[in-house]
């Protein structure tokens, strides 16, 4: 039978059938994925640091920010074919019915590593740690400029996953606006609040460790969860124990146990999923109002292994054909999170 | 340089990024693409009727309506998987902090020929005019389980598109909710008609004809449109210039007027773009209610040519890497358009 179920965050509905599902394991079929086109010289690699533009933010092995005499381990860069551009103001005119605005915003890249990795389940948990602190670090950086409201820290994994360099990299947005994903999320908190006086995700939370159905896995500070109203097969969160809207006020240990997580969730896809392509995001509160003070800050990873089609597209609800109790089971079973 | 463009009925941002753009003509470019895995047996084709669940509704090639001793050229029947059942009732109940429902509605498949066409652009504007003539029939007779509150009617034009079966066919979606992307574009029209006294839709295509940039081709009754706020590469709008809420309510002349349109947009990606995978889908008004009255009915196509990646997914905020002035210069000076 299938089933509807609500987002109490977004407070929308989602379908669970089952009937046309596969079983998890069958998501571990061999499949021949689109790749991504090899370039011959690799601007990402060591030694072609003078095909980025100019470095934003250097890290060495050991995780220190270093100068640019010194050898890295990660590196953050400006796009060099951004979708958004600095030099110019985010002030929007009519045009006839319409709004126009220039493209003002942030758009850079982090370079995972100085070699030619094209997947980043190949960094360690130590290095994962790094890249988290990177991503805190431009966060943080990027907040002294008050026309940004809202930063996007995102990965393409795979060319299916949108990626277009093979060279593992994560990328941020930085924008002048709240987009809408994150509106809906922070207005859904806020009501939530308003009616039960608790932050909605603690309350998910809470019931969930007590359901134990879509738990997968937990250490000190975090959850990786199964979301109940899963719009996708193996959609996974990780999100924190304590109660916090913004992604870059985490504290040195929390950072630690983030990495952790992260390092189990990917090494499960790379390994018992047979490296499929996703994308994983993280969605923190805005940068320049605490209004959000009821949003909790958390990661989700969204796996391609299916397709948004037309029903998905003309309304909006996803179909998602496994339930994430099932794949919570599966994943506890494995390897990976049961060792 | 990039820019940000409203979408005035869903008051959100899109970003039009072209330095990273194709040119339109590269969109033709030969591609493999991800076919439908073929079945022995085509549940679809003429002589195969058995396999299917009971029929629903056939017509016959004179677009008459006819009984199971005749011969058709459309049939529509029950999804043989539905994603949503009739055999239970709308109601939700709760479950620790979320809600549940039983996945009520109705989910019927439109067979479009008795011979195994895989696309639908096969169908002649006579044919096309049949099949729009089925979507409203349902459309009527759904509309009588006073339960249902909207009708999605979409078409997965190949696997990458979701389609899981090859012989063309399109789906119709019947739900107890109006889906979230309806309800803020009936939301959007509502709070354009309070400030203005005016349809946004209406008033969208009186400025795209005095602007001539997007309009792509009209008739008597329909336009052709290239949308101002595109979320993708040549996606294309089909709209009424008659102000109606509701689809179904579409004059006899009107539904003439729409096939021509519908075959000449079919026929240009097919010939013109070399085949592309895509989704197409109806946005029509709520049945129950007449509240959506300052609602516009329309059709929408969307090609898969580009990868929604984690920006889009993270945020909602759609990059489109083409202009649509400059696909709507490419269509108008393709053969379909100029002859």
């Amino acid at each position: 039978m299938p089933e509807y179920r609500k987002d109490i965050i977004l407070d929308e509905w989602v379908i669970i059938a089952t009937d046309r599902a596969k079983r998890p394991e069958n998501f571990r079929e061999e499949k021949v994925r689109v790749q991504v086109p090899k370039t011959e010289v690799c601007p990402f690699d060591k030694g072609n640091e003078s095909m980025t533009p100019p470095e934003i933010l250097r890290m060495d092995s050991s995780g220190n920010m270093v100068d640019k005499s010194k050898d890295w381990l990660m590196r953050v860069v400006p796009n060099k074919f951004p979708a958004l551009i600095p030099y110019t103001s985010p002030t929007s005119s009519r045009y006839g019915v319409y709004m126009i605005m220039d493209g003002f915003g942030l758009h850079e890249v982090v370079i995972h590593s100085p070699e030619h990795i094209t997947n980043i389940s190949k960094l360690s948990e130590f290095e994962l740690g790094i890249l988290i602190d990177v991503y805190v670090r431009r966060i943080k950086g990027i907040k002294n400029d008050k026309r940004i409201e809202s930063v996007v820290i995102m990965l393409n994994q795979g060319r299916e996953a949108g990626a277009s360099l093979e060279h593992s990299h994560s990328q941020i947005f930085a924008l002048p606006m709240s987009p809408p994903v994150l509106e809906k999320e922070i207005y859904g908190t806020k009501r939530y609040f308003k009616k039960n006086l608790r932050c909605a995700m603690c309350d998910l939370l809470e019931f969930e460790v007590k359901e134990d159905k879509r738990v997968v896995f937990k250490n000190r500070d975090f959850f990786v969860i199964q979301p109940f109203a899963s719009r996708n097969p193996f959609e996974t969160w990780i999100v924190p124990k304590r109660h916090s809207p913004n992604f870059e006020n985490a504290l040195s240990d929390e950072k630690e146990s983030f990495a952790h997580c992260l390092k189990l969730v990917l090494d499960f896809f790379y390994y018992e999923l047979n490296d499929p392509h996703y994308n994983y995001y993280i969605h923190t509160g805005p940068l320049q109002y605490e209004a959000a003070g009821h949003f909790h800050w958390h990661f989700e990873l969204i796996p391609k292994l299916s397709i948004k089609a037309g029903f998905e597209i003309a309304t909006g609800i996803d179909i998602c054909i496994t339930t994430p109790e099932y794949t919570a089971e599966f994943m506890k079973a494995s390897r990976i999170f049961n060792s």
